[in-house]
């Protein structure tokens, strides 16, 4: 099972990709930058375009979102809600299921714990993928978290199944 | 000049064409209707197939999209934010170039009053249109009011371009 993980941001949009086999181990991962500087239709237009070539490269099985937090904000809800929109949408068009996953599920999910702080969620990314450490910036890392989160979530289910009495 | 008006909502989303040469008339309009039982990928996915045949059968000079009203509802703010982006990204998908126009600011352009009610509104969309009777549902013709508003400010631009002294 492969999983892309995606932090989706106005600025930064972070992914992560993650092979789950008996281990996990960490595909690729990185950053697509926004300038604030650009209109925001072309914002919005490089975002598609970039997640696309990056799901056309990894090919995989299902893409894992972080669903963001909107706090009290309407403008940058709205302006979150563009970006998540437009991830969802270079997801659907190539055929993959889209998954969603609250800030506080993937910290509980990671380490635990749901009031974990982003250096020990970022630490417990880093130990689970067997690397030396972890990439920068942040938002890259918050990607591999979700995409992890989501395969720990599969796996559960999967394990429940299987020894839950008929 | 070929100008797509944009009234973009989670649910339905207006659509209306206009040709605006020494007269302005209606080319087409509609509604996209998006299901709220439908998951919300599968709406954003067929919001954008629907409004890229509307935009590829059309070939309109661009687009001018509607600014929504997006009040203190986060949530609502982000949902409303989800469908823009997916309406701008199948204009600039096509090279088109895309304009905003708050509720307001389309209120004040169509009816010369920021304050006019909607009947208001849509009354003076089938006169300038030399329609007999308005499309209904209502999202159609705030799409064609949308339309309106962006070819009676270009032609406002350019007058005051050719009529300001050197």
């Amino acid at each position: 099972m492969r999983i892309l993980g995606v932090d989706p941001g106005t600025i930064n949009l972070g992914y992560g990709v993650v092979d789950a086999e008996e281990e996990m181990h960490m595909v690729d991962c990185g950053v697509i930058h926004l300038p604030s500087r650009l209109p925001m239709e072309e914002r919005l237009h490089s975002l598609y375009d970039e997640l696309s070539k990056v799901i056309a490269i990894y090919k995989p099985n299902g893409v894992a979102i972080e669903e963001p937090f909107i706090g009290h904000n309407v403008k940058s809800a709205f302006a979150i809600g563009r970006a998540q929109a437009i991830a969802i949408l270079a997801a659907v068009s190539q055929g993959l299921p889209v998954f969603y996953y609250s800030p506080a599920r993937v910290k509980q999910q990671i380490t635990s714990y749901g009031q974990s702080d982003k250096k020990q969620v970022q630490e417990m990314v880093r130990v689970q993928l067997g690397i030396a450490e972890l990439p920068q910036p942040g938002d890259a890392a918050d990607a591999l978290a979700v995409a992890i989160c989501h395969i720990q979530q599969r796996r559960l289910n999967q394990w429940l199944t299987e020894h839950t009495p008929k």
